[in-house]
């Protein structure tokens, strides 16, 4: 049981930031009608707010490292909670700066979308 | 709803640090058998398990000043996720040290208590 949650949060870590950085539209697949993202505190809900916020943030080219990466199992069935930590790498600034971000994953049809989404800059 | 989901996650903040700075050994009241808790990366699971960690520490006083709280109802009845980051003032540093923490809380019986509980320093 842990191994598969830990298994399952590590693949949707890495397909979420190599969309993120390499294609960032095609994360529309990952979110529902009814996903949350808070994002630096402004709160948006619904799969196409939620793309036009990340597909208009102010930079075009990043690149996601991952520090730390935790799961939990969540209390509805099968859903996982993420928790990750890392830098993100702008083209355009010479220190990446260092994020927060936490997930919850809902298992749907074999597959998991984010009904949450919270991201957090930590600021040095 | 939302406003209801911000004062409930905002009381539930300021009563853990205060406990948690204050009377350590309290926060028990806060956490139930099933509960989980990640620190730093080690998983602890039950009240029993994670008041003897969080009483463990290698410091005796402390201060968390909190920088940022977001909040988002989670699909569980009533449930709500809260991410915390800020900082944790130790008596024996001179420096504070940046975390960032989530919490899941469940609602039972007219309160609510932590299933799943993430803490991580956020080193610069």
């Amino acid at each position: 049981m842990e191994e598969q949650i830990e298994s399952v949060g590590k693949a949707f870590v890495d397909h979420y930031y190599n969309l993120f950085d390499t294609n960032r539209p095609s994360l529309a697949s990952l979110y529902h009608p009814s996903s949350m993202l808070t994002f630096e505190g402004q709160k948006l809900q619904g799969t196409d707010d939620i793309m036009r916020k990340l597909c208009e943030l102010p930079f075009d080219q990043c690149l996601h490292s991952i520090t730390t990466i935790d799961y939990q199992p969540s209390c509805f069935a099968g859903a996982i909670l993420v928790f990750v930590s890392g830098n993100l790498q702008l083209a355009c600034q010479e220190h990446p700066l260092k994020f927060s971000q936490m997930f919850h994953l809902i298992p749907i049809q074999g597959t998991f979308y984010v009904q949450n989404d919270i991201f957090r800059l930590n600021y040095g």
